[in-house]
């Protein structure tokens, strides 16, 4: 990729910068054991993680009004609990593993790479979590993040265009100057159709072991990295 | 104080955090040389900056549709161009001239203390000024920001009350969790009306050392510091 006019890097976090599924399975593990809730944990993640796109689609198409990551990961807990038969969670053990997507860890490549790209490149977050959530999210895991930005200040979900152009506005460039970078490629095939640049990071472990990872990459994408510290090499950072 | 409850400090920038005065000179100054130019710099500076209040009041009271500082700043420019008596630039050079504004030193304290404050709260920007002006700013002089934040986002300049509010709300806080760090009591009376908690850090030397610094702080104030190493101290950062 000719990177002379590139001036910014944005990320996809869920997945792409942080391994969620095993953060949150492990979270809810440690609060299953002070409870004595025995339970397959990495399976009530996976349920909880599949409630994120009908809720926010809810959002997209207008039968929500704007809700935050924050609100939409509550309601999906609340059908996740029930579907694992889990009852008499009070209010504030339900808010503490709300809170667990607050603190998701790095991918071992994501804090050395982001502060490779940092030195060359405006990094910023390009996440449907909202400020607050990827604000402690930075400081729990390190991710030094020049600006937080992405869905909830654009009052506009991914993949919708207003999303991705609400960052670049705010970040002062034009769609060529950014680069949406990502392991999921509908997220950077829908920022491509609003001229922003893309960089592919596959992460076959984001579902698990079990999983098959995202097919081969669309042919279409700016560049391909195995990691960030190799796409950091790859753009000159 | 008490800090028990408090999670962040936010800030006001221009003159709290970076010593726009000076720098604007400086940079003008060296254009000048450049262009064969030869003004009072200083006296430059600030009649540009006196028209920042006057083009935000006119976006507050609705004269204006919602304008981003660097816009403001431009119309500014050319008011202040015909002042002095400067014409003939070209857009080019009208362009670098208002991103001086993007490149703005910190006092001696500002980097050293935020980084204090950043190891135990979260410190976010609490600017009028937008966020591509933040962002690389804060890039230009180290400025360790968790989150760039302010009016843009907020589309409400200060002292509006949903300037502060917003913030708060991205935040995921409540007013009281927040304090609003300024060297200038009016914006702190404004914020603390919408029940944040307040820091006064005087920079008797932001108009430049002949112009009479803001007077005895107002009782109100929460901490009153001389510097944001000596704030970092007395909130136990």
């Amino acid at each position: 990729m000719d990177t002379s006019n590139v001036k910014a890097f944005i990320f996809d976090v869920f997945g792409t910068v942080v391994d969620w599924r095993t953060s949150i399975t492990l979270q809810c593990e440690k609060f299953g054991e002070t409870k004595g809730i025995q339970r397959d944990w990495a399976s009530f993640a996976d349920a909880w993680r599949a409630k994120y796109r009908p809720y926010m689609d809810k959002v997209s198409n207008g039968e929500l009004p704007w809700t935050n990551l924050d609100t939409l990961h509550r309601m999906g807990l609340e059908d996740t609990l029930d579907e694992f038969e889990i009852s008499g969670l009070s209010e504030t053990e339900k808010h503490t593993i709300n809170q667990f997507w607050h603190n998701l860890k790095p991918w071992v490549d994501s804090v050395p790479g982001l502060y490779r790209l940092k030195g060359k490149y405006i990094i910023s977050t390009m996440s449907n979590g909202n400020v607050a959530l990827m604000t402690n999210m930075a400081k729990n895991g390190g991710l030094p993040w020049d600006c937080i930005l992405g869905a909830e200040v654009a009052q506009h979900y991914k993949p919708e265009p207003e999303s991705y152009l609400t960052n670049v506005r705010l970040l002062g460039l034009t769609p060529d100057q950014v680069v949406m970078t990502a392991a999921h490629q509908g997220d950077l095939l829908a920022a491509a159709r609003s001229g922003l640049r893309t960089a592919f990071v596959p992460r076959p472990l984001e579902h698990g072991p079990d999983k098959t990872p995202d097919p081969t990459p669309d042919p279409s994408f700016n560049v391909v990295a195995k990691d960030f510290i190799d796409l950091a090499a790859k753009v000159g950072a």
